[in-house]
C-alpha cells in the first residue's frame, strides 16, 4: 500500500511518526493531511534516507538544483555541489543533468544524497532521442514512460512531470500574446513534440500509466508548471491559470489513486501577485503542497537572482507555499558553480525561515529568540553558531575585529547601543 | 522661504519641476505633496547637487551608510565606498562616522558626493564630549544644537534626530520587558544622558530650536526611531508605537513651521508585521515619507543581512515605504568594507525596484519589459546592460560560456526553453 492508502485507512506508520516528531506536530494530523493530499512524504520505497515532509502544517522546505549541462559535464563538481547543498541546509536536491553520462550521474547523486532526490525525466528522454533518432521530435510515447520508470527504479524520490501542458493551451500560445511562450525546458520539449505530431501530451493523455509507475515506488509526482511565467509581463495570465486548473484535476485523480503530488508554481511574478498566486493554487488544488520556483520579483536581477527569489520566496512561504526551489546568482547566465550553489541555498534558507517566523512556527522563533539573547549578552560564539554560515561570520569578524572591547564589534565600537542602553535602563 | 512655505503659496520652483520631470509626475502634484508634508526634496540651500525627491508618488529611494568607526578610520576607503554607492545606484548616503577626524570626513563626503548627504549629529556630540569632558553624560544641551548647526552649515542635506526618545518611554523601558531596550546608537546616547541627569530629551523639549536651524538651511529632519525593535521579539511593541506617536506630533509641528520631515522606522520585524507597520506609520504620521532601516525579517541572517533586509524592504516598499536604508552583509558583525557596500546597495536596489514594480510604476515596468524582450531575442548585450551589475553578469557568462550556440547559455545549452518553444509555437 502507498502512504496515502495507509493514511486513508488510519494507519500511522513509523515514517509518519518520525516526520511528525521532527516537525513538532501530531502524527494523526500529518497522517490526515497525507490522506487528503495536503502533505506528502517524499521517499522512494527503495531508499533508506530520512523521510522528508512537505505541506500543510510543516516547516517551509527548500530544494537545490544540481546537475550537468551539455556545456559542462563534470560529475565530481556536481557531487561537491550536492555536499554544499547538504551542508547549508537544503531539504532536497534535484538532479537536472542534461549533459554527459546521465544514468551514472543520477545513480551517483542518489547514492550520495542523504536528502530526497528529484529529477525531470523528460530531459533524459530528449537527450536519448537525439542520440538515437537525431531529433527530440522523434521521441516515442514508450520512451517517456520507460525513462520515468527507470528513474523510479533507480530510487528517485520525486519527479517533475509536465502533465498540464495540453494541446489546447499550446494551440492558444500560437496567438503570440505571451512575451516568452514557454520557459520550462520540460514543457518546451513536450510542446515541440506535440506541435510536430499534432498529438496530445502523453503525460496528460496517459496519466494512468504514470500513476501505475508512481504507485509501485511510492514516487511523488511534482506536477510541473510548463506554462509558468518567464517574465513579469506574462505573470498570472490565462495560460498559467488554465494549466493550474488542469493540474488541480490531475492531482485529485492521483490522490484518489493513492499517489502523492506536489504542485509546481511560478516563476516570475511582481511582488503584488504573490499572495494571489498562492491563494489561487491552494484553492484550485485543494491545499496541495505548493512548490514555487522563486518567484522572482523582477526580471532584471541577473547575477543577483538569488536575492530576487528570496524576496518572492519569503512572501510566498508566508502565504502558504510549502517548498521553495532555490535560485542561484547564475540563473539566466550560466550553469552554477559551487559558490553559486552555496549562495542560492543560504538565500533560500533565509526566505524559508522568514516565512516560518511569519507563520509563527515555534521552532523558527526559538532560533531568533536565542539570537536576540546572544546579542543582549554579547555572546559572540552563540551568535556565530546560530547564523546560517558560521564560518563566514567568524572570518568577517576576524577581518575587522573590535580593537578595545571584545564584547562589541567594529561597526559601533564603544558606541554599541546595546551596551550604552543597558547601562542607562538597568541603572 | 523654505520649500514647504513656497509650496503652500502655490509657487512651483525649478527644483520641483526638475524632480517632477525625473519622476514622471506633475509638478503641481509634487508641490502639493511637499506642502502637506507627504513628500520632501532633500537638498541643503548651500548645496548644488541634483535634488532628491522622497515620498508620495515618487520612486522608492535607497540610502547607503558609510563612515568610519573608532576601530577603523580610513578616510580614503570611506570615499571609495561613496563612489561605489554612487556607481551602483544609491540615491543618498549617510556619513555615520564615529572615529578619526569627523569634521574633515564629513566635509570630504559632502564635497565628493553628487547625492544627498545625511548625518546623525549626536554621534559627534558624544565623541566631542568624551574628548572634552571624558564622558558622554557630560554633554550640554548647547553642545547638541551647536553640532547640528555645524552640520547644516557644512551643507548636510538631512539629519537624523531622535526627538521621540522621551523620558516617559525611557522610564517605561526600565521594566525590562524588552529583550534589547535600545539598538539605536543615537537613541542610546540620549537615553543615557537623560537617565544620568533625570532630564527630558533636549531634542524633544527644545524642538523649536531644531526647527530654527532647519529652516535656515532648508535642512530635512529625519525623525529617528531610537526605539526601533532590535530583534523580532521586540517588534511592533508599545515602546515603538509610543515613539511613533510622538514623532507624528512633532512632524505636524515641523510641517506647519515649514520644515520638511521624513520618519524613520524598523528595524527587525517578522514578515507578517511589515504591512501593519507601514499602514500604522502612514496613518499616524499622515502620509509622511517613511524611511525604513531594513526591515530585517529574521535576526539570524548574519553575513547575509542584506538579503534579510531586501526581503523586508521590498515588502515595505510595496506597502508604501518611500526610502530604504541599505543593510550590508557585515551588519551585526563589523564595519563594512567596499565589497559589503556594493552588495548592500545592489540588494537594496533590487528591493526598491521590486516595490516599484508592485506599485505599477511605469518606469520600473519599462526596464523589466525591455529585459523580457532581450531574453526573447537572445540579445545578451541588452540583458547585460539592463542588469544591476553589468560587469558581474559579463564575467559570469564568460566564465562558463555556451560552447556551441552563442544565443543560449551554459545552463540549458541546446535545451534552451525559449529557443525550443519559439520553434514550436511560431511554426
Amino acid at each position: 500500500m502507498t502512504r496515502i492508502e495507509l493514511a486513508k485507512k488510519g494507519i500511522i506508520t513509523d515514517e509518519v511518526k518520525e516526520v511528525a516528531k521532527e516537525e513538532g506536530i501530531s502524527p494523526e494530523m500529518l497522517s490526515q493531511n497525507i490522506a487528503e493530499g495536503k502533505a506528502v512524504i517524499t521517499r522512494n520505497v527503495l531508499r533508506h534516507i530520512k523521510p522528508l515532509g512537505i505541506g500543510k502544517g510543516l516547516k517551509t522546505k527548500i530544494n537545490a538544483n544540481i546537475g550537468t549541462s551539455k556545456d559542462k559535464t563534470d560529475l565530481k563538481e556536481e557531487l561537491e555541489k550536492l555536499d554544499i547543498a547538504v551542508q547549508y541546509g537544503a531539504d532536497a536536491v534535484m538532479d537536472l543533468s542534461t549533459g554527459g553520462p546521465l544514468t551514472e550521474m543520477r545513480r551517483a547523486v542518489i547514492k550520495h544524497s542523504p536528502l530526497s532526490v528529484g529529477t525531470v525525466p523528460v530531459y533524459e528522454v530528449a537527450i536519448r532521442a537525439i542520440e538515437k533518432y537525431g531529433s527530440i521530435v522523434k521521441i516515442t510515447v514508450d520512451d517517456i514512460f520507460d525513462v520515468i520508470e527507470e528513474h523510479a527504479k533507480d530510487g528517485v524520490d520525486f519527479v517533475t512531470v509536465h502533465c498540464g501542458v495540453t494541446m489546447k493551451i499550446v494551440e492558444m500560445l500560437k496567438s503570440g500574446e505571451r512575451v516568452l511562450p514557454i520557459v520550462s525546458r520540460g514543457g518546451s520539449i513536450l510542446a515541440n513534440w506535440m506541435c510536430y505530431h499534432g498529438k496530445e501530451n502523453p503525460l496528460y493523455e496517459q496519466f494512468d500509466r504514470l500513476l501505475e509507475i508512481a504507485k509501485k515506488y511510492d514516487l511523488t509526482l511534482s506536477l510541473g508548471d510548463g506554462l509558468r511565467p518567464g517574465c513579469l509581463a506574462d505573470a498570472t495570465d490565462k495560460y498559467q491559470l488554465l494549466e493550474l486548473i488542469t493540474i488541480g484535476k490531475l492531482k485529485e485523480i492521483a490522490v484518489s489513486e493513492g499517489v502523492q503530488c506536489i504542485i509546481e508554481g511560478p516563476g516570475h511574478l511582481p511582488l503584488n501577485h504573490v499572495e494571489t498566486n498562492i491563494k489561487l493554487q491552494k484553492s484550485i488544488c485543494k491545499e496541495a503542497p505548493f512548490y514555487v520556483l522563486g518567484p522572482l520579483v523582477t526580471d532584471c536581477a541577473m547575477g543577483y537572482d538569488h536575492i530576487a527569489a528570496a524576496i518572492g520566496g519569503a512572501l510566498a512561504g508566508m502565504y502558504g507555499a510549502d517548498f521553495l526551489c532555490y535560485v542561484t546568482p547564475s540563473e539566466h547566465i550560466r550553469l552554477p558553480n559551487k559558490e553559486d550553489v552555496k549562495e542560492g541555498v543560504i538565500a533560500s534558507k533565509i526566505a524559508a525561515h522568514a516565512a516560518d517566523l511569519a507563520k509563527g512556527l515555534p521552532q523558527a522563533w526559538q532560533r531568533d529568540n536565542k539570537m536576540a539573547e546572544a546579542r543582549r549578552n554579547f555572546d559572540w560564539q552563540a551568535q556565530i553558531a546560530l547564523s546560517f554560515d558560521p564560518e563566514k561570520v567568524s572570518s568577517m569578524r576576524a577581518e575587522r575585529p573590535p580593537l578595545q572591547d571584545e564584547k562589541v564589534c567594529s561597526m559601533c565600537g564603544e558606541f554599541c547601543a546595546i551596551k550604552i542602553s543597558r547601562r542607562a535602563v538597568e541603572l
